[in-house]
């Protein structure tokens, strides 16, 4: 039986619920092992999958774990998702936004892994912040304060869980059908009633191609067709970092700047508006240009802020106690021009070898290592300008000519 | 660099020799995981593998291991290989007629796994032949009676032996490419001068259509080139089992049969004619119409015959001690009519569930179970004749109805 499910995909051949079911939940149980599942895993990334086939997939998913009930809190709860970015740090930016504009937000994230950091990651940068919420715990805070940010229990998905695991080192990763089914099985079992999923293109991302993204989006819609959930998209570029920050406690520095009106323009300002714009809309069923007025609002009269300094109380963090390393290198440019480009995937893998990021699960993180850009696209550069600042530790692996190389002047 | 391989053929690029050679050689170190390797033999088996990565991977089989020199036997050293089928016993028929004639025949066998059978599980049901012969013992022997019949040394492209055991549980099997490259490099490390390959096409077969036969056969006609190998290929039928007997002791007993003369017609007994012609030919540099003359002497002046005693006598085999099972029982035709077809690959798996072949590596074979078939395609059948005898033993499992369905008759 094992081997007949992956001969028929090797031969391009459409699963049944059934043997998708006997096979991926036998994997679960141990009798499918791990050289079977990347074997069939393969076959699905070159050979693909039927629509059929993704519904499936996607409730083998959720059905190997919890699903959350968020009915005890009113009002429609709206879910964000982003592919992976680097310097992405929306969800603590646009979470207190929309939360303070009465929409509630209940927000389990991942952990990061390779070169895209998780919120969760982020959010432990601040002292005392705790990310292991019970059930109990985060049903009173969601009633007290309308927003919680907390970390994925072990039940939600946990299938998906396995497998992601597996594909990230059998070089299947990228599959359009298994990217759709892996987002979209966790949303739906967090609960939530209409799902924003930000798609990345570019050379940080997952994606590479425009086509691939569209590819995508249409598939997640469809998905949350069949399971009656309304899914938004957006595509935004990842060719160059979110922001100028790229790191934990920085990426919260960057955030809470923003919150603060500090920050009023820049690539992950315009999308933190987007994101914020849409989930507020979607969430009251209002125009997208009213939903942009809240939005802005709610940062000018520092409400947006505020519902941030309630989240890190109610969870215990301290944020006077973020910290940046005290280990500093400025990287000057040798040539004049215009910054034409900042390469992402490479600032990423910068930033995981000064050790802000985990190349294994096992790894231990440095929130206070990481990188600020001082030049963005599209600035004047002099010889001898500061590029980018970089934080390290007595660990950090700095790799002077790859930064140099990340930035394009032309 | 191990994703960045995988990545690479899952997007159908080609692998350098030095990718391919990290890879696989990884695998042996144990850098490279079995879910890793499973990942991209699927791969290989969608995307294919281009004739330079072939030439590369036989390389890197071969390299595996020891190469044997036969240089010290005169002449030229003609290897036969079959793909694998059910009945298969030409190799104890043909190996004895070349032998006969002065060709020397020194072969290296594997056991079987799945719904073949193979040489060596044949040979060790005649009590005490030794199938483990030491590097000196292959050397006496062959200078002495010019035959050795032996198993495959643990040094013989081990990495093939490795990856082989693999493919057969994530169903990467049929890749024609690396079927290629396995029987390819065994061949070649075992020293023979020139290759003679039968392919097998048909339900009871790797390869289900004549078209996967003329690839595979034109791909290892170029792996020989590249190698300086005569390669001859044979594609012949497999819907049918070949010969009446399947099972180890019975297949024993019908070789014999063919060697003393007492059978001169079907299916098995025409292939042997031909590959035994075939391997002549190419071995002396003369005329298949005169190699075939040769041939028929053999087996009618019983030199070929007597060739095997000496055989069996020099590794210690008991002829006389060949034994059958007492447990007899006959199955019977239902309906009269033409006997059409008899369905190799069901006969195959009720032979396994007798107890004859291997499911798991572990399994230990009863070398007296078997199939005798009363009837062959073409043979008018009354009801109530015999159209088998399965000889079983206490633990075999007998699934009446699929033996009967094993023939159709119209």
């Amino acid at each position: 039986m094992i081997l007949e499910i992956i001969n028929k995909k090797r031969l391009g051949k459409e699963l049944s619920f059934k043997e998708l079911d006997y096979f991926f939940n036998g994997y679960l149980d141990g009798e499918v092992k791990d050289y079977q599942m990347s074997s069939l895993l393969m076959a699905i990334c070159i050979n693909g999958m039927t629509d059929e086939e993704i519904y499936a997939l996607t409730k083998i998913f959720i059905d190997s774990g919890d699903v959350l009930d968020l009915s005890f809190m009113p009002g429609i709860k709206v879910d964000k998702h982003s592919t992976g970015g680097v310097g992405d740090k929306t969800t603590l930016v646009i979470a207190p936004i929309v939360a303070s504009l009465g929409v509630p937000v209940i927000k389990m994230s991942g952990r990061g892994l390779g070169h895209t950091g998780g919120t969760i990651d982020k959010l432990e940068s601040i002292p005392g912040f705790n990310i292991a919420l019970t059930d109990e715990e985060v049903m009173k805070q969601a009633q007290d304060i309308g927003i919680v940010l907390t970390g994925q229990t072990a039940t939600l998905a946990p299938m998906d869980k396995k497998i992601y695991a597996l594909r990230d080192v059998t070089g299947t990763v990228s599959s359009i059908p298994l990217i759709a089914a892996s987002i979209m099985s966790k949303k739906i079992a967090s609960g939530a009633d209409k799902i924003l999923i930000d798609i990345k293109v570019g050379k940080g991302a997952l994606l590479r191609t425009k086509k691939d993204a569209t590819k995508l989006s249409s598939l997640m819609k469809k998905i949350g067709k069949f399971y009656n959930r309304e899914v938004s998209t957006i595509i935004s570029d990842m060719n160059v970092p979110l922001g100028r920050n790229i790191g934990n406690s920085l990426e919260v520095i960057e955030a809470v700047d923003i919150l603060k009106g500090k920050i009023k323009n820049g690539n992950l300002y315009r999308l933190c508006i987007e994101l914020a714009s849409e989930m507020v809309s979607m969430a009251k069923g209002i125009s997208k240009w009213s939903a942009n007025v809240e939005v802005l609002d709610a940062i000018e009269n520092e409400s947006a802020y505020n519902k941030f300094l309630e989240l890190v109380e109610a969870q215990g963090g301290n944020l006077d106690g973020v910290e940046v390393s005290s280990n500093v290198k400025r990287i000057r440019a040798r040539k004049r021009g215009v910054l034409e480009s900042v390469d992402a995937l490479s600032l990423a893998e910068v930033s995981l070898d000064l050790g802000a990021g985990r190349k294994a699960k096992e790894d231990e993180i440095d929130y206070t290592v990481g990188i600020k850009l001082n030049k963005v696209v599209g600035d004047i550069v002099k010889r001898g300008d500061i590029l980018c600042t970089i934080y390290y530790n007595e660990k950090s692996n700095i790799d002077i000519n790859k930064i140099r190389d990340s930035f394009s002047i032309e």
